[in-house]
């Protein structure tokens, strides 16, 4: 089958791939949509650093088993059709439009479906899900749309995490596909005052579509004057941004940093002390979150489509990574095998 | 009168401070215990950096305004006795021992008595207080117990902000006074297991005297792997200390930071992301707590005395710096004018 691998940090299309098959408790789907995420970019340019990191915290459960020589499978926003099932395993009828937490579940326990030698991801014409994960997608939504779950649930997740009030202003920095997702989570949610920055018109056109009530150009005034005190949203991942948030919010602010940020970055702990400072790290979703994701993009409630800003085949990943470090060109590229 | 002050990052013995006089609203006091903070040491080592600090800050409402070529008056961890007050001031009748939050009042507005080259602090045989914010000392408990309220405070608002449930486990990293108020404070709230770190083998015997349940010598071991999740709480205040605690922690972490860093320190944002660690930085108390304190003291929930290690006058000041750099030797010292 085709695929687009990662090789040497680039993007390469292959029609040699063999075709996955599902073991018990397994799918075989056939990818119609996956989105390229941030960090894929980031792995792509720096996946010795993220191994090398995520060895650091093995201790600690973490660590992750990939040989950067060899072939890398990626994509984890994905959206797919069922096409068959693994030994004894009871499953949506061939032709369901699904989708799935990124995470195959196997002989050999539980593979994250994010960065892998041997896993598939939804750069791909073929994966294997796992049948007990599997998520119909309801209302007709269409592929494209359903394959947005997946970066819409990281925001929810992130606000979920801040438990901010409707009544609480909320600042997010980044106006990136995460920042944009916490925007439509907190619309969603009702928060009064959202204040959304970013350095590029385009970014900051796509806030107030998805729910920003004020938009700020960082160059051009600090967007910790519009807010007294309240949650500020960190989704920029960046060395700088996290002790900048430190230096200019207000006492008693909450910050929850969403961006991930893979190299080591400098704050003064004292900046926090003096204003009693929160920080929340945010990563990643639980089931109820995606499912909930899910239904909100289905039900209307949220409307992905401003998001989606390019579309690409296999072979079109190598160039889609390139063209991602736009932002005024692309938000969200997705992929459609 | 006499006073101990900082000069040239010196404590310094001085016979001809003017004595004080009480404005409206102030109280003339005898100060009668003033216990000696690590932050004060701190701050005698590296006043330049901490008023550079603070003055980074100030667009939020930091800054402090002290001239460090001139002579600093310090202490603020005191007890005192009413002598006077100010024109048309109504107050305790002379003689009453009391304490209070170190602030002070006056037509200039609100003075922390910390660091300043006109607000006396506790290191003088007079100072002034702010009548409003006066606390008699209840049970005829000793001046020298009551300095301790405010230490004290400072590990009973750290608990408070950790929001700490008693079958939650705590790890107290650094048992220096703070570290120890935390221990009390934790015992005092009933939780179950508190699993105390320090170097010091002296440390340790004071946190186990103050209601640790198990002490451990991070040279021999690492503190996390009595740990399985909870609460960290971080009294050590040197760069890398945060950093080690997110590499080591276990995921969902609530690390409290009561230590003070006033250097720039270096973090991997990453290892707090893979494992949603929440970081809480705590600073001082308020009256509520402060008054908790000076309570839990007077009526003998916490016993303060294995805490003070020893005790020195005015002229003895500048020696009691130098001997505090030995966590062997002493836990606090209590400057009795």
């Amino acid at each position: 089958m085709r695929a687009s691998v990662l090789r040497d940090g680039r993007m390469v299309y292959r029609d040699d791939v063999p075709d996955p098959v599902p073991g018990p408790g397994q799918v075989l789907v056939r990818v119609r949509a996956c989105g390229i995420c941030g960090s894929d970019l980031h792995f792509a340019a720096h996946g010795a650093r993220v191994l090398e990191m995520s060895g650091e915290l093995a201790g600690a459960g973490g660590g992750m088993d990939v040989d950067l020589g060899r072939d890398i499978f990626m994509g984890h926003e994905f959206s797919a059709e069922v096409l068959d099932a693994g030994p004894g395993t009871e499953t949506h009828p061939p032709g369901t439009l699904v989708t799935s937490l990124p995470v195959l579940l196997s002989d050999k326990g539980v593979e994250p479906i994010v960065y892998s030698n041997t896993t598939l991801g939804g750069y791909a014409e073929l994966m294997l899900l796992s049948a007990s994960l599997l998520l119909p997608v309801p209302n007709g939504l269409n592929a494209k749309h359903a394959a947005m779950t997946e970066p819409m649930a990281v925001g929810l997740h992130a606000v979920n995490k801040s438990g901010i009030t409707t009544d609480e202003s909320a600042l997010v920095l980044g106006c990136g596909p995460i920042g944009l997702a916490i925007i439509a989570a907190l619309h969603q949610r009702g928060v009064e005052s959202i204040v959304a920055s970013d350095f590029s018109p385009t970014r900051r056109g796509l806030a107030t579509v998805m729910g920003a009530h004020q938009v700020i150009d960082p160059a051009r005034g600090s967007p910790f004057d519009a807010l007294n005190a309240g949650v500020v949203f960190e989704a920029v991942g960046v060395p700088g941004i996290i002790d900048d948030v430190l230096l200019r919010a207000g006492r008693g602010t909450r910050l929850i940093v969403a961006g991930v940020c893979m190299e080591s970055d400098r704050i003064h702990p004292f900046f926090a002390t003096a204003k009693e400072i929160n920080i929340q790290f945010s990563l990643a979703y639980d089931m109820a979150e995606f499912t909930e994701s899910l239904r909100a993009i289905a039900d209307g409630d949220i409307d992905v489509s401003p998001l989606i800003t390019g579309e690409v085949g296999l072979d079109g990943v190598g160039r889609a990574f390139d063209d991602l470090a736009d932002p005024e060109r692309h938000c969200k590229i997705l992929v459609t095998p």
